[in-house]
């Protein structure tokens, strides 16, 4: 593939490739332009018919951080005992690697009261035209009016030296959450960013699959390219 | 707010902050180097447990796309129908910049099938942790593995001076869609970008809610600055 070295186009290219799900954050608090110019980046997303049907709580106080941090270790470990035991049928570099996350991800789930900032994103489905909610399979269309604001601001931490991951695993504890932040009907939870400065190396290379396993041409199955 | 002049960030909020819904594109195809740069973005996008489960169906085919804006021309006619009564609420300045809008849709509705290409967005509802798919109101979290893909596919469009934009609509079509580029259970469409350079002026200023509007500190409503 050739490349683009228009300075948008590096500088863009550069962040996406780099951008990691970064666990272990330190404690330093992050300053308030630095959090301002991230949800900047979130409200400048689009969403259909431009209405903007997300909110986002950004929890700073401690001991509201530490509820969320208590909510959390209990469902990470509930979720984390079926990723270890996926472990088992790996070996190798694989196996390595996934190990490695894991231990990532376990600090997290003891320490993600401890981030300076946890980001809440909300959504009211009510200000969504969810186009697939009665396809007889689950939905996923109203996400597209979130989830783009919420990879914003994965890639404006990216850009800032800041570490973060999505979790959706919060959600197992929305009632518990409505009520410590005051979320009101119609109005729910969607997506929760731990943020903060890296404790070690932060963003760096990733693991994805290659382009061709991922896109076809012209119908499903079909090679990009060699047509 | 303080600006960020690093050049990654200066950059990447460049694109950000003009990346525009651009409906009136010319029928001149994309360079495979180009589609490929854009779908490279696609697969650099973090989802759930990092195992992407979603797929690209690049529909290049003129056949096919005449296919995919016959069934676009059906779903915006309903669509379109709504957004133009919506209208009637409206005077001044918003009525006409959504009048404007109106139209740059109204053309799309017309024309879907003359893009080079249409990007065909499908995801795996066996392959993602939906969380939020038992608590009785509209599922959402199913989108967190597949709309960053689609952000980082507009985002690249826009360094890449292509225009796009997103639209869910065709989800009501996802049978006859299925059928036509074969795709198989249990995979199903999420997501349909028709890209193309643009006719008129492409991408420029966006206008969204400040982010005082969006974004609260510490609880529902309470303001992030001045406290």
């Amino acid at each position: 593939m050739t490349t683009n070295t228009e300075p948008m186009a590096e500088q863009l290219y550069g962040a996406m490739s780099t951008l990691r799900s970064v666990r272990r954050l330190r404690t330093d608090p992050i300053p308030d332009a630095v959090r301002d110019r991230i949800l900047q980046a979130a409200a400048w997303a689009p969403s259909g018919g431009n209405v903007q049907p997300w909110r986002v709580v950004v929890v700073q106080n401690e001991a509201q951080r530490r509820v969320i941090g208590d909510l959390y270790r209990i469902e990470w470990e509930k979720y984390g005992a079926g990723a270890r035991q996926g472990l088992q049928h790996l070996s190798g570099e694989v196996l390595e690697k996934q190990k490695r996350t894991l231990a990532a991800a376990d600090h997290l789930g003891e320490h993600m009261g401890d981030a300076p900032l946890i980001l809440v994103f909300c959504f009211n489905p009510e200000n969504m035209a969810i186009t697939d909610a009665d396809l007889g399979r689950p939905s996923v269309v109203g996400g597209g009016s979130v989830y783009p604001a919420v990879q914003n601001v994965m890639l404006a931490c990216r850009v800032e030296g800041i570490g973060c991951t999505l979790t959706t695993l919060l959600c197992f504890q929305e009632t518990a959450l409505r009520d410590l932040l005051g979320i009101p009907d119609p109005w729910y939870t969607c997506a929760f960013l731990p943020i903060g400065y890296p404790a070690l190396g932060g963003h760096g290379p990733i693991s994805r699959r290659a382009v061709d396993k991922l896109c076809y041409l012209d119908g499903w199955g079909q090679p990009l390219k060699g047509r």
